[in-house]
């Protein structure tokens, strides 16, 4: 299934998309079925038994509260995550050497994940402006990633245990600052400026999407391909980020990972196509959807 | 003032600090005050004002919902952080010194902050137990900080207006497996194990602090002083920090931010003393109190 968060900042709602009727309001529907994405999670099996029931008998029924989905106002399907973002940079061959070109030394690739985070003041939707920030950067990228969303408390995880804990999936455009990024040495505050986080559309449950291995990863600027690739290039698989991330470290049901970006950023480019004022980005993971953001003032 | 968080996780209580009676809880001493700490300080100077008016009355009055303080379950001022706790790496030269010199290079000292962070899943409070993570690391390692305690919604804020983002301070100890630290390249995973950010003992509000500068900083590893130095050391001073860090980036009330650690870690030793199972750290900062741990087996 696809699950979104729509409605208003203030008032959010939880969604189940039908590609024909749209967004149907599963609290409309039934008012004992979760209210938000984290209840979901954490309502376990039992909670995704009664929403596929009330969803499979709505889309039966004329009439209900469904929302085409063109009028749907998507927010990120975590508005405002209870902890940070996880993130893994430098997970993609090909972008481990871009950004070695630009900075004009060897590529070296990593033997376990480095992982950062982004604050929830970074979370932004679909079709949410990504703020310019002309003030604290004048390289502003883009970087297309497949996030996973966590199901379950896990901590100690083997990697052929890891997708236990995997709810679904969602996308993540990690907006880096890279003057920033590289300037303070950790990469922490460079991708944590206000609407760094555009995430969404929706969120695909694990059975849906399958294999998360094997899906094409994209991103468009102002219809310009920029990022062309594919989840099975990634050096750690999702299996190994989360065994990775767990050990250690307990991880509760809504954790965001987002996996790290395929080549093609502004900074690989010759010249380097920052973004600007009005650039459309459109991020795709296939299986998933087109999270679109555009750059605006501020 | 000086404030606490008190009782169980399941039902944690605000308290106010008094030298002699203890901790006044303050939603029984007047149902109408804040119930924790982000309430205190969202409620802003009227919440305060009505907290200094019951707390002046309380300590007035014979009875009344006071607890001796050392029969008060202290638990972290924040039990469970609304984002991660934002860090600073690198801060004081001698540490920098002791690092680079355990590494066998060459010391280099950052001109911007270094910032990381520490989900709250590593947030434990006073007198709990530091996981000693053996399957882990083998290289645990302890940093005393003075931490920020945010007061305001602010962004952009240059150095001589920053002081007026700052609600007061508490301790941080940045427990560190130093190996996972420098295996994953991003700090991130190795600050960020299950009870690595133990915090307290209580917030002490920026008047009653004053200056931020010029309070000893120092830690002891069952007595023995391991860390001792002062806060006029930082290389990047309170202003300074805050200002960088909300440089594009919106701070929130209740956002903490620990400030880095002086000399004095085990990093730095020769030989390196590690923590065990049973140490007992602790990690003071003049004008707050003594932020008390012991490592436990797990």
């Amino acid at each position: 299934m696809k699950f979104v968060t729509f409605g208003t900042p203030a008032a959010p709602r939880l969604g189940a998309l039908d590609a024909e009727r749209g967004v149907l309001d599963l609290k409309k529907a039934n008012r004992k079925l979760p209210g938000d994405m984290y209840a979901l999670i954490e309502g376990g099996a039992s909670a995704m038994k009664a929403v596929k029931a009330t969803f499979a008998a709505a889309r039966k029924k004329k009439g209900g509260p469904w929302t085409p989905l063109r009028r749907a106002k998507l927010l990120a399907p975590f508005p405002s995550p209870r902890k940070n973002v996880f993130c893994v940079g430098r997970n993609y061959k090909l972008h481990i050497e871009e950004g070695a070109r630009a900075r004009g030394v060897e590529p070296t690739f990593p033997k376990v994940p480095e992982f950062f985070s982004k604050p929830r003041t970074t979370v932004i939707g679909p079709e949410a402006g990504v703020l310019r920030h002309e003030k604290n950067t004048q390289n502003l990228d883009y970087e297309v990633e497949l996030a996973i969303v966590i199901g379950k408390k896990v901590r100690d995880l083997p990697p052929e245990k890891a997708m236990s804990a995997v709810f679904g999936y969602t996308i993540v455009n990690d907006v880096t600052a890279r003057d920033a990024q590289r300037a303070h040495g950790q990469w922490h505050k460079g991708k944590s400026f206000d609407t760094f986080c555009p995430m969404g559309p929706c969120v695909v449950t694990a059975d849906e999407f399958g294999d998360p291995s094997g899906h094409r990863i994209a991103l468009k600027v102002n219809g310009e391909i920029r990022q062309d690739s594919n989840t099975a290039d990634l050096l750690f698989d999702v299996p190994a980020m989360v065994s990775w991330l767990c050990a250690g470290l307990t991880l509760e049901p809504g954790d965001i990972i987002a996996t790290g970006t395929p080549s093609g950023v502004a900074m690989g480019m010759t010249p380097q196509k920052w973004l600007q004022v009005g650039d459309v980005i459109e991020a795709e993971v296939e299986g998933i959807g087109v999270l679109r953001n555009r750059v605006v003032k501020g």
